[in-house]
């Protein structure tokens, strides 16, 4: 059996999604058993089953406008998501799902789960859109405002072990996002970056990509400090809004675009979905030595199901004992070259 | 008369474009004189008029996959761009319009003309598309991958007056990109920029303002690093196109979607039109003694036009003179402080 944690009072909208979400888990996945924590009354109203679940009662939450995540953690330990993430701590379970508030989660899974060994830092990657449909993990978006070269290398090794047993690429591809294609572009941390992800033998290194080239090039895996790669995060979601809103604006300033809107409308929805942040599962907290994922805020149940199904195929796959494996290999290059 | 040098080789189309995008300018502005730096075969098809126009003959052009600007500026004197740049320095015309390749003209424009007083760094100023039609002006996309906070200051202050003079922004409001809008998020450039932007007299700062506000926010400015500004550039170029490819691949994917997309044929157009550069004019290079308009390379007449008309604007309200006598004041101030 793989045991998860969840989180059933994170996110904006609570034990409704994420019951929900649990409930088309336990069903999908015959190997599946939840623990959820959470406020119990709360919670039944959405329990289409008991089986295989396990409720553990806390009515205590962290604010989701938390701004202090490291006196949170420490101070409400029994709280919805501190008690899932104790829980992998203690061997109860294997991974932890919320969708409360992403900073506290990351300095909570930080704190009470503890970093992995050959694993600095750790970091936030959301699995972002693409244009052939596969996806590509973009990371850091924002654990570390600044990291060190070698810090990237952890970073890259972790992620293109994901790219293998999650997004399931043979020969996973790491770009190093920069303000320019050639060898020698960027600030110093993105030389020294370059010149250790081009040594890597755990993957293909596919050199520094432009930001226009995000969602389009090849590289599996996307990566640089959590400065740049929260700016490159916010202004595609900002942008992918305002265009969908001057989109709406200008089809509705006409009868000619109401009326052709009425044709085209399920080309429409399927248009917006292939942004839809609920289609492409949570972000994951990488360096932890446990899988914790981190549904967005807005998750619907389906966003919720697909956090559930991520963390189960981390732990099926032991993405973090993998990893654990290459990230010697790192050590022991490093010290060689001493 | 209001003197531009205009670089007729520069960009991807050259002559036809260039010469094109003179000819409406010429029509539309009576105080305007264009020096045309290029070769006369190629320029003489398109001229309507040779009215208030002087062609200068050079059959040298600068390449638009020129990779070492530096070394191309000190040897081809000879090139319509350096040319024009020259004429500025030498009295002749009072700024330049160029669509040639980026680096060298933020180069050259560095090494013929000449940093203002007051100014530390130059920086490529871009006006972007928002939401509300307006345009902001973004900076720095990538003429200093690093800046300090004082040059960030300058640069603010500068882009300040072009809020004024060029996009009429009565007050204008300057926000510093960050990864957070508390004060104290980011890294230490960006503490130590919001420390000096807090206190300028010279324009109303906004604060932090995330990367997926920088479409609908409030500020006229938004400014951080090269490296930053460059990454948010390119992000949106990049989600832009790929939203736009997305968007027609799903409308032709049925016959529903066809039949709508002639209804809304007039809609669709306009809604690309609120994102295409030819309609918002050139990127500025700030902190040359002189005007410097980069018309993007991929420029038809009307973005020429546009850009020659943000020269003029730029000359006519004496932009640089304005930003010189406010930064004359940073420097009082900062000695003041010693």
């Amino acid at each position: 059996m793989i045991k998860i944690a969840l989180d059933a009072m994170g996110g904006d909208f609570g034990p409704e999604v994420t019951i929900k979400g649990a409930m088309e888990a336990i069903k999908a996945y015959d190997d599946l058993e939840l623990y959820v924590y959470g406020d119990e009354k709360k919670i039944k109203p959405y329990l289409t089953s008991t089986e295989r679940i396990t409720i553990i009662q806390t009515d205590k939450v962290i604010d989701m406008g938390e701004t202090d995540p490291i006196r949170v953690i420490r101070n409400q330990r029994d709280s919805s998501m501190v008690m899932a993430l104790q829980s992998v701590k203690d061997g109860v379970t294997d991974g932890v799902v919320s969708a409360g508030p992403t900073q506290a989660l990351i300095v909570g899974a930080h704190l009470v789960i503890r970093r992995m060994k050959g694993m600095h830092r750790v970091a936030l990657a959301p699995i972002i859109p693409s244009f052939d449909r596969k996806g590509k993990i973009l990371l850091d978006v924002g654990a570390n405002v600044e990291l060190r070269a070698e810090h990237i290398l952890e970073l890259a090794t972790f992620a293109s072990v994901v790219a293998k047993s999650y997004l399931q690429r043979e020969n996973p591809t790491v770009g190093l996002i920069n303000i320019g294609v050639e060898k020698g572009k960027g600030r110093q941390l993105d030389n020294e970056s370059y010149e250790l992800l081009e040594k890597s033998p755990h993957f293909t290194f596919v050199g520094n990509v432009e930001a226009n080239d995000i969602l389009t090039n090849d590289a599996d895996v996307l990566i640089n400090d959590g400065f740049t790669g929260n700016i490159v995060l916010k202004t595609m979601e900002g942008s992918m809004k305002t265009i969908g809103k001057i989109l709406k604006q200008e089809i509705s300033s006409s009868l000619g675009g109401k009326i052709g809107y009425l044709f085209m409308k399920k080309n429409l929805n399927r248009f917006k979905k292939r942004f839809d942040p609920n289609e492409v599962g949570g972000a994951m907290i990488f360096g932890i030595n446990h899988p914790v994922i981190k549904a967005h805020g807005a998750s619907n149940s389906k966003a919720i199901f697909s956090a559930i199904g991520q963390a189960r195929t981390f732990i099926k796959n032991d993405v973090v004992g993998e990893a654990a494996k290459l990230l010697k290999e790192i050590k022991i290059e490093s010290e060689e070259n001493n």
